[in-house]
């Protein structure tokens, strides 16, 4: 080794021993004849110093020359330092330097190695490998890997079997947003990358390996959002002859463990809603519970008293938040405004004041007495202080835009803690979600979902209204990952296809494997994947999954640090048998 | 859960419980009055018992249906074997049913579902799903999940940092054998899918990480041979401020490790030998120690001596092959045909008996009389029962040619116990080789090795001398890995990449991010890739690193259980602004 000891691990107990040490400078300063130079490693930094008096005048030339980021192995005697810093491990020593040797210089960096750096992002994404020298870059990489390792820890504990499914698959029409590959040993044909291990793993309980894991690249070539990226990380889980408790319970004692040993954090136990409730209270499937603030239905007693809005809504529904009576004229007409915002969309909010004085002001005091509106607060459960917002219109658009509402309340009132976490089963799931664009049912989880047998006779008569046996863990009002019990029998899975609109050729083509494979002894199963980029980026408290990728791509799916995607030779083309068509 | 206990749970202890277990249909036996089913799950083979007296007639009658590979849940009380089976670990108790219920029948499945079986290759191959459920196979991928979790473990606890590496990488005109991704977010621009995450681990070393490792999915588009997979995996590693010695010790420890833990076998040290003492003592650079017979020089003693063949050669080479003396002239003309194959291609063979009387009776008497024998047979070590084989010719050639016969006369004399483990590090390798058809050098490793310092003056006067930091770790005649110190400064990789015919332009264009990277401050760094499928082929005793991917291709690179690759719709060419085009 170039080294002794690491740039982290010299205390005051090394004292007059003799080390060596190799990292980069992070600091170089040069007062009265004496020059200070920390030097930093991933394990933390050391304290090296030059003498004039007793050091060599060669040495303190050499030392004189290093810049920022120099790659440098110094050997030298460990001293107590006389001005100690207890703000680092290592503060109370330095080493005094006797020989100096500069392994590689370094050019000035585009930006500060620090962490609060001067680099905007594309900068930083461009030298991607000098952003992660950073300390607050790396750990969040660190943070993964304890992740990883935690995570097969308890897998492997509870007989997981970790197994790597292939990259190279099939693609299916349906999978309209898969990337593909062509085969140069098979001229015109085509493999497809993953957006999920799917098939693979349910053909791993048929064949009997009972609990199967594996965290794993998917891929998915669509339109990229901030926080969507080309090839992403699943922990995906599958287990044999169990019902939806079976893995609702593993799970979750996968989620405790998780946060026990990465965080220190031990978890309570993990709420449970149906799908109905968490839209009809929070209006969406992914509630955020760190603060309360449910939705409160007011149909009953806000119509028919002559407000036409309210009148003629399917849904007039609100939210009470507390405390917040003394938002100002001012502050109400900018949560209007933002309200009426495109990306919101509603038509305008009513609101009304719990004052301190028992009164209430709203602004629809107009069409409503005092004693309707105290009997919305008793509705709301509003105390003198609160604030009731309301919003009205058709049931599905008001809930999505009271939603909003809601996490900009508990954003705005500092209710939305980085440092706590409330997890959450979103369970009974619709199996069918209906598409205006394509006038057809979709499958709301994957057509490998089975429906709740009571619910079956309804896929005929009222298919939107059939539920799934799907479930989501939610953590912080973000989906940290979803699964089902599967359909395990050929006739139910060719059942599903049908509703999902398939003929039974396209059904045998894209999924008869799958379909005879239920018929030769298929186990009852199910499953679960969990988003590990995001998982990690909500342990790590952070909005950004691709902080916690060690390589991310742009939200062009560029990776501007090696220039790719690009173009490829016509020999490889011509090679691999395809042309490239720019004629749309 | 729909069980109580797994299939390999119960003991006598568990008698009077009631459990509910539930697997597969093994075997069913009827016999007065009785029924036995064998039922299976990953964990083991439970008997039940149905008793035309004590059960229930319907419930006799469903047992009497069920057939092989029946998914059945059973219900039941543990009671004593009255004849006990000391075969596997339940074989004390049965359970006495009282509940039957067939979760899933079964079709007659394609061939037997036994450790012996009665399918083909390619049968078993498209419906791998139920060749995984024979307990021989699906336990070469327990083998493989212990063996990644044993790799995690040791790679933990010696810091090294797990990151996931990019799939979606770029395409160089270097890598000839690049699987491409077309981009349908960027027209006309590819991806490449990773032969190795070389570049990445290196910059990671760059952005101070200091040691990584990731158990990692590669992929080569090349004609595949049997041991071949277009999408293999790779235990990759990298460490900063290192010499090879540190990375040779550091995955000694994981070799050790691994033998220890999983195979609980204590290895003894690795030994070491230089890439040309490997050629010339046993032909080859890739050794199997399990055996010794070591290549011995007999020009000195051979030529001159009127034998034109041998005179005229560049290299007469021999192995003795200890106690082979009593091979029958039979045996021995086999022996002259086989290396005369065209595959072998040697011209013919001499070979001397050495007696157990004391003479020596070779092929080549008429030139050489007792006392040269016996010259060559103190050259040897031979002794009275031992049989000298010998080739000529040219270097390369018969040390080729004789490290074939020298494997086959180990494998022939039982020498290649697959229960004995030899390990090797190979060292010393040259930096390039040269390619006959291209006319030109290529990097013997790749074009990121170092070569060593003290030969670098050889690059121009005789590349083909340079020896590199390159090292292969060798089990049992298997190369297991590979890897190398790095080059860490621009000036020598600009140097290298001029040495392999890159032009300036090219060189930037392809790999200009890294030797930019080695500009701001990159440590010396090296590292190594384990083949992880052939690693757990070697501990498992197998020649076929097929046996242990849970869904491999065949040797056209198709997966024939999906029917992939396939041809794709002309609208996701459309999309993806791609056309195929057959026409060579």
């Amino acid at each position: 080794m170039l080294r002794t000891h690491t740039c982290g691990e010299l205390r005051l107990d090394h004292t007059d021993q003799e080390v060596t040490l190799a990292g980069w400078v992070q600091r170089v300063r040069n007062k009265g004849g004496l020059i200070w130079v920390d030097l930093r490693d991933r394990y933390g930094i050391t304290q090296l110093i030059f003498e004039e008096e007793s050091s060599e005048k060669e040495l303190l030339e050499k030392a004189a020359e290093l810049g920022r980021e120099f790659v440098v192995q110094a050997s030298g005697k460990v001293i107590e330092r006389t001005s100690k810093n207890d703000k680092i491990p290592t503060g109370s020593i330095e080493i005094k330097v006797s020989k100096l040797e500069v392994l590689n210089a370094a050019k000035v960096p585009p930006f500060i190695i620090e962490d609060e750096t001067d680099g905007g992002e594309e900068l930083r994404m461009k030298y991607r490998y000098l952003d992660l020298r950073r300390n607050v870059v790396r750990e969040k990489l660190q943070l993964r890997h304890k992740m990883m390792q935690e995570t097969r820890k308890y897998m492997d504990a509870q007989h997981f079997m970790e197994v790597e499914t292939p990259v190279l698959i099939k693609s299916t029409p349906e999978g309209a947003r898969d990337f593909v590959v062509p085969s140069r040993v098979n001229p015109g044909e085509f493999y497809a990358l993953p957006q999920s291990p799917q098939t693979f793993k349910q053909l791993l309980m048929v064949s009997g390996f009972d609990r199967y894991f594996q965290i794993v690249k998917c891929f998915r070539d669509e339109d990229l959002r901030a926080d969507r990226q080309p090839e992403f990380t699943q922990i995906d889980c599958e287990m044999a002859f169990v019902e939806q408790e079976d893995i609702l319970s593993t799970f979750e004692g996968l989620t405790k463990h998780l946060f026990a040993n990465v965080k220190g954090v031990e978890l309570e136990e993990v709420q449970r809603m149906t799908f109905a409730d968490a839209m009809k209270y929070y209006g969406n499937d992914k509630p955020d519970l760190r603060f309360d603030m449910k939705f409160v239905e007011l149909n009953a007693l806000a119509q028919g008293k002559g407000f036409g809005i309210f009148d003629s809504a399917e849904l007039v529904v609100g939210i009470c938040a507390k405390g917040a009576a003394e938002y100002t004229r001012k502050q109400l007409d900018a949560l209007t405004e933002w309200v009426k915002r495109p990306q919101i969309g509603a038509k305008g909010m009513v609101y009304a004041k719990f004052n301190e004085d028992g009164t209430i002001k709203s602004t629809v005091d107009k069409f409503y007495t005092q004693e309707d509106l105290q009997a919305w607060a008793n509705e709301f459960g509003a105390e003198p202080g609160d604030l009731m917002l309301i919003l009205s219109g058709d049931t599905a658009t008001v809930r999505k835009q009271l939603s909003e509402l809601r996490l900009k309340m508990g954003e705005d009132l500092g209710l939305r803690d980085r440092n706590v976490f409330k997890p959450l089963w979103v369970v009974d799931f619709p199996l069918l979600e209906w598409d205006e664009e394509t006038k057809r049912y979709h499958a709301m989880h994957h057509p490998f979902t089975s429906p709740k047998t009571e619910d079956i006779p309804l896929l005929d008569s009222d298919p939107g209204a059939v539920r799934a046996n799907a479930y989501d863990l939610v953590i912080n009002g973000v989906e940290i990952g979803g699964g089902s019990i599967r359909i395990h029998d050929r006739a139910t899975q060719q059942l599903m296809f049908k509703h999902l609109g398939f003929t039974e050729e396209e059904a045998q083509k894209q999924f008869g494997f799958l379909m005879e494979a239920f018929e030769y002894g298929a186990p009852p199963h199910g499953g679960i994947a969990f988003g590990f980029d995001r998982l990690c980026a909500i342990f790590g408290g952070s909005d950004s999954i691709r902080d916690y990728i060690a390589f991310p791509k742009n939200n062009s799916g560029r990776d501007v640090m090696i220039d790719s995607p690009s173009t490829i030779a016509d020999e490889q083309l011509k090679e691999l048998s395809i042309l490239v068509n720019l004629k749309k």
